[in-house]
C-alpha cells in the first residue's frame, strides 16, 4: 500500500492547503477591490449629494451583483473541493487560467456598471462570467477519482460537476441575450447567482440523505 | 452517534477554517484600502505641505475611525464565532452579505471623510454600520446550537449575541441623528466602537468566571 | 491544574492562528500597496521613457525602503510572537492600533517619495515608524508570561523585548533629526531596518546556544 | 539527538506555515492588483466603446502573461518549498527582497502594456523577472540540507534549483534582447512561463518515478 501511495506525496494536504489560501487571497482580494470602482463624488455642494449618489445607483448594483457572484462561486469552490485530500498540477494551472479571469471580474463588473445599457459591457461580463464557471467544470470534470478519500465523496463530485455544467450552459445564454437586450442579460447574470446560492444546499442536503440511509451495496465504513 | 453526526461531516473544522480566512481576508483588505483614500498632496511647494497636511484632518480621523470599527467587528466575529466547530451553508450566505457592506466601508468612511459635516454623507456610513452589525446579530441568532462542542459555549454564544443585538440599536440611531447633526453621529460611533471594545473582555471574563465555579447542576467536563 | 488553565480556554491556539492571519494580511496588503504609488509615466514619446524614470528613482529608492521596514517588522512580528500560544485581548487592541499605523506606512512613505528632501514629509514618516515600534514594544512588554509555554521563551521575550526598546530610541531621533536635515534622517532609516534585520537572528542564535547548554540551576526538560 | 536538533526549535513548522502565509499573501495581491491596470474607459459613446476595447489589446495580454508568470512562479514556490519543514532567516530576508520585486510587477508590467513597442518599457520589466528568479535560485541554492526532512528529498531541491538557475540563465537574455526587438522579448517571457509550467511537472513525475524503484544503495524508510 505504502508503495503505491507515494507518488502523490508532495502535492498532499499541506500542498491543497496552500493552493486554498492563492484561491481564498485572490477571491478575496477581487471582492474587496470591488469598492474602488465606487468613486467618491468630488467638489459636491451638500444638499447635491444625495442626487450624486443616486445617480450611482447602476454602480451599487453592480457592485453587489459582482460581490455575490463571486461568493457564490468562491463557497461553490469551498464545496465542491472539499473531498478532495490532494491537489495535482495540472489542477493547478487550470485554476490559476480561472483565478485570472475572476481576477478581471472588478474590471468587466466596472465596465458594466458604467455602461449598464450597453451590449458590449454587459456582454464581456457576460464572457468574462462564462469563462470562470467553464474553468471550474472543466478542472472538476478531469479531476481524477484518486485524490478523493472516500467512495461517497465521488458520488458528490459527479453531482457538483453535472451542476456546474448546468451553470456553465446557463452563462453561455448570457454574451447572445446582451446582443439584443443588455438588461435581460443583467438579470439572468442575478439569477444564475441565485440558482447557484439554491442549488449547492440542496445538492449538499441530498448527499447528506444519501449518506445517512446505508446503502446494502455500499457499505459504509463507519 | 457516528449516524447523527455524519450529516455535518461535509462542512466541519476545514470548511470552518477556509471560510475564517475568507472572513479574514475581506476584513485586512477592506482595512488596508482604506489608506488609498488618503491621497498625497500633489505639486506642492515645501512650506505649505504642513498646512495641507492640517487639512486632510477630518480623512486621518475618518480614517483611524473605520480602521477601529473593521478591527473591533473582526475581534469580535473571532471571539463569537469560536465557539462553533462547524459551518452551515445558510451561515455562510449571511456571512458574505455582512461581508458585502463590510468591504462597503472604505467607501463610505471616505465619504464622510470628504463630507464630515453633511447629513447624507455621515447617514450613509451609518448605515453601512448598522447593516454590517444587523447582519452579524442574525448570523448570530439563527446558528443553530448543534454547531458548538461544549455546554457552557452555548451559554456564552447566547451572551454575545445579546451584546450584538444591543449594538443594532445603538448603531440604528446613528442614521437619525446624522440628519440633525453629523457631528453627533459622528461621536455616537467613536462611542459604539469604544463599546465594542470594552463590552467583549466584560462578557469573556464573565464566561470565564461561570466555568472556573464548577455548579452543581452543569456538572464539568474537565 | 486544569482548574487555573480553563480561563485562557477562549483564546488559545486558534484564535493565536486566527490574530496572526489578521496581522500577516495587512502586513501583505500594505507591502504590495506600495507599488500603486509607482504611477505609470503617461503620453511619453519613446525615447523620453527613460528619462522619466529616472526621474522616479527617489519613489522606488522610497519603495525598497518601506517594504523592507515592513518586511523586518514582519519577521520580528512571526519571531517574538511564535513563543506565544494564546493571545488575550489587550494584546488584541494593541495589535489592532499597530496594524492601524502598519497600514499608513504606504501613505507616509508615498509621501516622503514625492518630497525626499521636505522636513514635513520624512518627519511624518519617522513618526509613523516610531508609533509602530512604539506599540510592538508596549504590546511586547505587558504580554504576561502565563501566555508562554516554556521557561526558556520567557528569557527570549524579555530579550526580544528590549531590542524593541532600544528600536523605540533610535526611531524617536527620526523626526527631530529630519527638521534638520530630512536626508540623514532618510539614511538612518535605512540603518534601523538593516539594524533589526541583523539583530534578530543574533538574539535567536544567542539564545539557542544558551539553550543547548543546559545549565545546572534550570534542568532542561529535553 | 535531542541536542542537536533543538537549535532548529524556534523556526519550525508554525514559522514556515506563516511565511508560506506572507508569501502567499504578496503574489495573490500582486496578482490581483494587475486588474487595477485595466481602467474602464470614461465617457465613451455607446458604440465606440468596441473599438476602445480593442486599443487595450496589449493591455489585456500583458494582464493575462504578467498574471501566469506570478501563478507559475508561485505554483513553483509551492513544489519548491514544500520538502522543507523550517525556515531560518537568512531564507526568511532572501525571500522579502525575492517579494520586494514579485510585488513591482504590476509596475513593469503596466509599463510594458503601456509601452509594447519600446525597448526601455519591456526590458524593465526583463529585469525584474530576472531578479525575482534569481532571488529564488539563490534562496535554494543557500537552504541547508538540514531544513529537510527525507534524503529523497534533497535531491528534488537538487534538481528543482538547477532547473531555477537555468531559467536564471534564460530570463538573463530578455533585458539584452528587448534593446534590439521588444517584440521578441515579449514572446521570449511568454516561452519562459510556459517552460516553467511545463517543466515543474516534469521534474515532480521524474522524482516520483525515482521514489517507487527502491535503490539498494538508498534504502527507502517506508
Amino acid at each position: 500500500v505504502t508503495k503505491t501511495e507515494q507518488p502523490e506525496r508532495l502535492f498532499d494536504d499541506i500542498g491543497k492547503h496552500r493552493f486554498d489560501m492563492m484561491v481564498d487571497g485572490v477571491f478575496a482580494i477581487a471582492m474587496t477591490l470591488l469598492v474602488l470602482d465606487l468613486r467618491i463624488p468630488e467638489h459636491i455642494r451638500g444638499p447635491d449629494l444625495l442626487a450624486s449618489l443616486v445617480e450611482m445607483v447602476p454602480k451599487f448594483v453592480t457592485y453587489g451583483m459582482a460581490f455575490c457572484t463571486l461568493g457564490v462561486i468562491w463557497i461553490g469552490d469551498m464545496i465542491c473541493t472539499r473531498p478532495f485530500r490532494r491537489v495535482d498540477l495540472p489542477h493547478m494551472i487550470l485554476n490559476v487560467v480561472a483565478l485570472l479571469f475572476v481576477a478581471l471580474i472588478p474590471f468587466t463588473s466596472g465596465l458594466m456598471g458604467s455602461y449598464p445599457d450597453n451590449s458590449i459591457a454587459v456582454g464581456v461580463y457576460g464572457i468574462n462570467i462564462f469563462v470562470v464557471v467553464l474553468m471550474y467544470a472543466i478542472s472538476m470534470t478531469r479531476v481524477p477519482g484518486r485524490l478523493c478519500s472516500h467512495t461517497m465523496d465521488l458520488l458528490f463530485v459527479k453531482d457538483a460537476t453535472s451542476l456546474i455544467w448546468s451553470f456553465v450552459i446557463g452563462a453561455a445564454a448570457g454574451p447572445f441575450i446582451a446582443i439584443f437586450s443588455p438588461r435581460s442579460a443583467f438579470y439572468l447574470n442575478i439569477g444564475i447567482v441565485i440558482c447557484g446560492a439554491v442549488a449547492f444546499p440542496v445538492i449538499v442536503r441530498r448527499h447528506h440523505k444519501r449518506e445517512t440511509i446505508p446503502s446494502p451495496l455500499m457499505p459504509n465504513k463507519a
